[in-house]
């Protein structure tokens, strides 16, 4: 209990030191009059549009609620709501702090023209959102703890009307994930749709179709495109990440259950309740120390003058969060295992340092795989390059090639997480496999802040091209936008590779949670009901996957034929009548609300609907086959989008003799960025959730699905 | 035995009809010297490049043998050959009669203007290829039956080095298959790479570059591009279904020997060595009865007078066919499993009907996957009609619009196929399940001819353009290619639906395979080492489909590169100088020749080298992750392409109002057909060759995989 006490003091720091830094943003200068109108109407349109989300989003959660507390766990109810809220908190000031944040980084670049001092300005309204994530993740979890008491392997409850026994401790936690789970599919799914549209649109619009730069003024969709970076890139990633932290600390705690639960049965001698404690307060504690570490390295990134090379910075930050999070991650495991050395579990291999190796695993693989993306996506390696070069040849090369490489590029980081497993299972079994999740995830403070500074860095470029401010102002906040891109591609690895650990930590859990008690867990591929849920489930991502492209390209058409129908009203091409900004405004949010709902609910209703049809096998099947087919997928949207994009940048920024901006070739590099726009901001991005989500479900349902069954 | 003389006399009177209409084919006239000039010019670019394949082919196919014969079974390497014999005949048969009907096909058109007449010539030109793989894949499986004995499940043997025992029946069955699967890679890969550098280049070249038609005769690449119609959509495509035809009656008969064994251990009583024979045996004999119900089907539509309405007589040429096997079947299950019906095993939940009605309900999904595939790749219905509205828009969105339309598609299939497997197995276990896949490919012959009659009549129109015959004739030629695209549609659906089945049964048999006996046969993907091959084995999905991808793009930029380089030459673009066709067909044998070895080879070594590295586990878990993706996979290619290419003909006939042959929309519109080129006919079409191939590798190597594992 000590122990959580010091885990909330540490959150506390968070949250005082995030406040703090709101408040130091707000009251810096907003710069001309224009910008302070242009930076208005982006931060009332994101707000408007976070409020009329979540009217959706509240009524969705008190449903769930209601039924959870009904059918499921009495109180569990109660934890779904936490989760929620602690999401919708974190959306919240993370959007708030990024729209007061955007035009103050611009208007600093303009008095200062220090790369240094922009940098600084960026990366505070950065931190606002990478800390609340940490803070308000663990918060929730260290509450229940403390409300609802400490996992117990033995508590029994049930619903208020159903009657089927499950332990609330698992619940709870397993609940409260859930809950940020839903508000993160929302606001991904719904962010995504937004922000894409807009994007999409004014990007045909003024590159396609009226060779003007991207974020002119006279464009009409360009301020709703402003928005959509904060409304997706920041609020949307925020609670995504939150969801990723939250769904793997308690994924490490129900497994201490089974795998305590299973030692029992065996009549395993060393084992105690100690033991049990152990592993189950581990992940929380963790997660704690994970959290100094990024307030060190974050803060150290405050206080330092900074020089004007914006990606050392960056770097600096996130390396000194990893390495203060690896050495306290150090003595948390010696405090919390060393005491109970000689009651551990047999195949934790090296002894009570064991999870933290794990841990060290998943650190590992998370940045191989964050430096694999950035190999294939990045302008200063071959594939982006060749990708730019064949763009000379055409729209249909471009997509082609890009094709290949998301196709490709998705090998060596799944050849990696599968050894990972491999070697983790064997290190510590399904808990390894956890912790190593939680091991990418430990510092998530540090890479949701440098992900935070990506859109900031665009926004204020966007700002200070529509402003018409001066030339060396774009030159610095173009430089902080691609140093953006390319730690946002990091991020990208660490989100890809946890989600693939605690998703299938996530399924061993469910398989051992249906698995009567003493039974060897199995989850048989070499039956009919396993098989077709393992390919039914892959093709559900498939089909999740086009209802938000389609979703997406149907708003982004309305947008561009819109944008094009003020474009025509006499004066708005020639810049001397300001265009209908606010009606795409409406059309953006107006689109992403209507679609938002059945995409969102899918991952919700597949277990149940699956469980009920053919059983708990038939939901495990779908679960391993959502998995194996998403994660390669992921990768695909991911690191093609990426590549499209840097390639476009590669021959804007000139470096392809002889074919420029404005030329066939940047028009088809143009083309591929804005297929690559939906795949790497809309659909990749959704599709960790995606199955992480299904996997809470079926995990927290097992029990209800497991009673009932039509087709046997 | 005197069943498989039946079955002999069947094939023979095939062999005959084949021949007699290959002679038929000959004989017709040409037509013009032009006409004749041309025809030439593809027959022997397409024998060279046949030839040239081969001589790498065989030296594979030897070195292979060789080793199957050391280290696997003594007399393995026999039947491996034969397979990769009969694979060949196929692919050099259909070829050479293709070229023979495609100017005979234009020429009818050209002397009798007669639509009727000109269908039953390119008919009976594709009836070459569709009787000949079903003839000659069951001509070796009933050779070898006759040469080495039928299946015995006590057999015993070694390699002639290896001392492995292994079960030299199976081993015949499996290697017989495996080199049918051999050179079916080789072709689709080397075919695929040929025939869409080609297509590509020439139109890149016609439609977006130079506003020509497609097969205008002063494109340098339009040869090549005809040729490739030969090489893949006919010799690649014979042995694609020869492969998936013959692996589905090896999978058949490999389970007739594992469900025995089971049987025997269990100790059921009613089982006899006279059950373990009709189940071994049916298979060839159900794919017997198939052959005469395409013989009639076939040969009913050729001595037919025809109508008008191609598409209704190759429809009835199909029917005729599937429904005279459906009745032979049914005979030949009763005369199979009637005598036994009091034996069978306790799973035939309908007695001795029940594999019928598993073959009917293998057809019945058939169907249905072909009748998906064409409402969403034919232009009558809305989602290609939509594609084509969106090309308005520009290349970006149509593009996109076709992702999502491919990953929708997979959606019901998959159900279906998920489903079916249910039932099936709850009917008939893992014997029905094969079973089915066979009931999708019993009458394989027709739906190859109808196959085969698309690339026919698509030379014929090409023929009919470069040799500038009267516009009628084209009017008629276009008329059998666009029936020909819809009925290719069918086709596909068999093909993919029968790979999953046939998969499924072979993963399951694999498992059975390492199972020891009397074990239940389990693949636990509770397991990190089955997890981490599962998601291993979905990554090398991407991979594989990404060199296929990378390798056809360079191809085709080289030859785009090379036809510009030809079209700048004085005289050329006039039509004055015949541009340099040898050149581009050189090329293009020379790209797809050097780009074929590493793609084919891979499904051959990843589960021996998988098996080696992580044991028989590790490949199961490849299996299943490498199936689970690649089906949505090809689903995805084959619509997403077909859709594709089909909103571009919607836009080429008129049907847009307002944006005909020329415009942005057609550009656009040609742009996502290039992109869809490269995944319908080549990744689309080769995934499903590399999961039953893998299946097969790992099913021939399990007992050798299982007694050299490094990390256990």
């Amino acid at each position: 209990m000590t122990w959580l006490i010091a885990v909330l003091a540490v959150i506390a720091v968070a949250v005082v030191y995030v406040f703090y830094n709101y408040f130091k943003i707000r009251k810096m200068s907003e710069g001309t009059d224009d910008m302070i109108d242009m930076a208005a109407i982006i931060r009332s349109g994101a707000e408007t549009f976070l409020k009329t989300e979540f009217k959706t989003i509240i009524l969705v959660v008190l449903i769930v609620a209601v039924i959870f507390t009904l059918f499921v766990e009495k109180t569990s109810g109660i934890t779904f709501i936490l989760g929620a809220c602690m999401s919708s908190i974190v959306c919240v000031l993370g959007m708030k702090s990024a729209t007061y944040a955007n035009v103050r980084t611009s208007n600093r670049a303009r008095e200062t023209l220090s790369i240094g001092e922009t940098v600084k300005v960026a990366l505070c309204g950065g931190s606002i959102s990478g800390l609340s994530v940490q803070a308000f993740g663990l918060l929730g979890l260290v509450l229940t703890i403390l409300i609802f008491g400490k996992m117990d392997h033995e508590a029994v409850s049930t619903g208020l009307i159903g009657n089927l026994q499950c332990n609330p401790t698992v619940m709870h936690a397993s609940t409260y994930s859930l809950g940020c789970s839903l508000v993160a599919m929302f606001n991904r799914v719904a962010g995504g749709n937004y922000t894409k549209a807009a994007d999409i649109s004014s990007d045909i619009l003024a590159k396609l179709r009226h060779d003007m730069p991207e974020d002119d003024s006279r464009v009409p969709n360009t301020i709703a495109d402003f928005i959509g970076d904060n409304v997706n890139d920041i609020a949307g990633n925020c609670s995504d990440l939150l969801e990723s932290f939250v769904a793997t600390i308690a994924s490490g705690m129900m497994i201490a259950v089974t795998i305590y639960e299973d030692a029992l049965h065996i009549g395993s001698q060393a084992i105690t309740e100690a033991t049990f404690n152990a592993t189950s307060i581990f992940p929380v504690l963790l997660a704690g120390a994970g959290l100094i570490g990024c307030l060190l390295g974050l803060g150290f990134a405050a206080v330092r003058k900074m020089g004007n090379d914006p990606s050392r910075e960056l770097n600096l930050a996130t390396w000194i969060s990893a390495g203060a999070t690896l050495i306290l991650g150090l003595g948390v495991t010696a405090l919390v295992f060393r005491p109970v050395a000689d009651q551990l579990y047999e195949n934790f291999a090296l002894g009570w340092i064991t999870p933290w190796v794990s841990s060290i695993l998943g650190i590992a693989v998370g940045v191989a795989i964050g430096s694999i993306t950035e190999y294939y996506t990045s302008t200063d390696y071959k594939p982006t390059q060749k990708l730019a070069e064949i763009a000379t040849e055409g729209e249909a090369f471009v997509i082609t090639k890009g094709d290949a490489i998301g196709s490709r590029s998705v090998l060596l980081p799944i050849l990696l997480i599968g050894i990972a497993l491999f070697v983790s299972g064997k290190l510590c079994g399904t808990y390894g496999i956890a912790i190593s999740a939680l091991g990418m995830l430990s510092f998530v403070g540090a890479t949701v802040s440098i992900d935070a500074f990506g859109p900031i860095a665009d926004n204020a470029g966007g700002l200070a091209e529509s402003c018409k401010l001066a030339p060396e102002v774009r030159v610095i906040t173009d430089k902080l936008d691609a140093v953006g891109n390319t730690t946002a591609a990091i991020g990208k690895g660490f989100a890809i590779g946890s989600a693939a650990f605690a998703t299938v930590s996530l399924i061993v859990a469910y398989v051992g949670n249906y698995t009567s008690i003493g039974a060897e867990p199995i989850l048989n591929f070499a039956t009919f009901t396993v098989v077709a849920g393992g390919i039914i489930g892959g093709a559900l991502i498939e089909y999740f996957s086009a209802l938000l492209t389609d979703n997406t390209i149907e708003s982004a058409r309305l947008m561009a034929d819109e944008g094009d129908r003020q474009l025509s009203v006499p004066g708005v091409l020639e810049g001397t009548v300001r265009p209908d900004y606010n009606r795409c405004i409406e059309m953006a949010a107006k689109q992403a609300l209507k679609k938002m709902l059945v995409p969102s609910m899918l991952a919700l209703l597949i277990p149940i609907v699956g469980g009920f049809l053919f059983g708990v096998e038939f939901v495990g099947g779908i679960l391993v086959g959502a998995t194996i087919v998403a994660i390669p997928r992921a990768i695909f949207m991911g690191n093609s989008g990426g590549a499209f994009d840097n390639a476009k940048k590669y021959i804007e920024g000139g470096f392809l003799q002889g074919h420029g901006k404005g030329s066939a070739a940047h028009k088809a590099a143009v083309t591929g960025d804005t297929v690559g726009d939906t795949r790497k901001d809309v659909v990749g991005v959704a599709l960790d959730i995606f199955i992480k989500m299904m996997s809470t479900v079926a995990n927290t349902l097992c029990t209800v699905i497991r009673s009932f069954v039509l087709i046997k």
